[in-house]
């Protein structure tokens, strides 16, 4: 896949620290069940991003700083991700992640629960290594953050009534708390100036949400087949994205945001209804808006790293927020 | 209820600090969400027994500590006591708790999936505020455990082959680790030399190990209008628990273990059928060997505590541990 390819380019001064990364997020993941072992290691190396482990590491060479302690919160990082993952499946009951099978299509729902909450624990000892109380601090309220935007997600499914507040609302909890809280790890243990740690946190914090905002318009615009999970699978839970929202707002014509509507309302919808509606907000100029809006978000990321001194992981960390949205060309 | 009238009785000394560790508790479980909040509100008060915290403020007591930070750590302990309950209840498909309705009765899946992760992160929070990275490396390797005991359960579910160190390796992870990882964390944050550390950490795991002991036995001798929740509750998941395991290991008539092993097996079991099982594990001495053996553990636990100083708090902590057999009268 090409985004990946890209990535590993752009990570290249970064390799061998992520190795690093790697080795500490498996040896971690280990469980002691010879039948579920495997399958967590698979779920654990099924080729992620690694995007917020690659992200505190250029963080740390901003600061020219020994990796090492950043080696061990990244690994924290990542697992407090995956542990994310597979509860997240669960909830969505999604059947693959990535082409592969999820943990929770080849395992009982309770399996499913406790290595979800193996892997937070693992994370949390991982970060404990770190011996920083502010980086255990950090952590422990990025899961909150997490599941607070998860619940929101749920107890906002079906409902097109609501705003781009609250989709903002989610999408940090969701995804850009946990961008946030690495940044701002990454620059604690790099012992930055508060000025420089909150300038990196709020630069990830806007790059999160550009990246979850490319992801809702990835995920009506391409195909089942190269997203290695069914196409407008946000409409399809109820999950009301940006690109919805501006559809909904900007004035289409009324049987058209009809048609959306319905189908996020979800209520007997039929396949056919579903294509429909995603060719709706295919066609029209909602998701266009939606990625001038992730520009925006990556633009302020970008004017945040002044503050940072000048160095090749500084034009690095404003090439991964230019990343975030070119990806989706 | 008798027994947690008798517990009050126990935990006098150390009410007021208890009062402080249940406003840190219901805090750190506030809920953003009006429709959750009150449900979550009536989880958390529930009138658990406070077991852990109490442990923990009198082994405080115990080395004359102030119990500020004890306050803390023990909030922390009843949280992951709590979130663990939120997702134990969801597995086990338990309709109540304690009598009342369980989250799971009340809310899908997934919600009650994030309110336990976010009481998790809530624990970890309240964990990080102690300020120390000691107590935040147990608190993570007690999750670790607690999900590893729990995972053991599920997978050695409807299993009659299987020894009491099985059985007693689950205990471990599934009850009495969060007792032992609390105690150390008490001890830790105490400054206590590290074989008194230790000593009350093995005092509290075998006191864990004998309070489960006894819940199992209660959960076959005991109406379910005693338990507040069906009675026989383990076998009917096909939990295998040490009385169980005396009845079919020690000679019993074969019929009648045929019948309580075709129960554990769980298929097509009638309620006649689990109820029968039942009545032959309460008629026979299967209960009583499962006690000693409790008073066993309880004796250990004793012993461990001849290495701290002497003192009313100490006195305490044996009081305690007799109590985690004599509640079952």
């Amino acid at each position: 896949m090409s985004i990946k390819l890209e990535l590993q380019d752009l990570f290249a001064t970064v390799r061998g620290d992520l190795a690093g990364v790697d080795e500490r997020v498996r040896a971690a993941a280990q469980v002691d069940f010879p039948l579920l072992a495997a399958v967590v290691n698979d779920i654990v190396g099924a080729g992620g991003k690694r995007m917020r482990p690659a992200l505190m590491l250029l963080i740390a060479r901003a600061f020219e700083h020994d990796p090492d302690r950043i080696i061990t919160a990244a690994a924290a990082s990542e697992l407090l991700h995956i542990a994310g993952l597979v509860h997240d499946d669960l909830i969505d009951h999604a059947d693959t992640r990535r082409g592969a099978p999820t943990l929770n299509s080849l395992f009982d729902d309770g399996t499913v629960i406790l290595i979800g909450d193996y892997l937070f624990a693992q994370a949390a000892r991982t970060a404990a290594q770190t011996g920083n109380t502010r980086v255990m601090d950090v952590f422990g309220r990025i899961l909150a953050e997490i599941t607070d935007g998860q619940l929101r997600e749920i107890i906002k499914a079906h409902n097109a009534e609501q705003s781009v507040e609250d989709y903002e609302r989610r999408v940090y909890g969701k995804t850009a708390s946990l961008f946030a809280g690495s940044a701002e790890i990454a620059a604690v243990l790099c012992e930055a100036p508060e000025e420089q740690i909150q300038a990196v946190r709020r630069y990830a914090s806007d790059l999160g949400i550009a990246f979850q905002i490319v992801d809702d318009v990835l995920d009506i615009r391409e195909t089942s087949e190269k997203l290695g999970k069914p196409a407008g699978s946000d409409l399809r839970q109820g999950t009301v994205t940006l690109p919805m929202l501006h559809f909904i707002g900007n004035g289409h014509d009324p049987a058209a945001v009809a048609q959306v509507r319905y189908a996020i309302a979800g209520d007997d919808v039929t396949e056919a209804q579903y294509e429909s509606a995603i060719e709706q907000l295919r066609a029209s100029n909602a998701l266009r808006e939606s990625l001038d809006e992730a520009i925006r978000y990556v633009e302020h990321a970008k004017a945040e790293l002044a503050v940072l001194p000048s160095s090749e992981a500084r034009e690095m960390l404003l090439a991964l927020a230019d990343f975030a949205v070119e990806r989706h060309r």
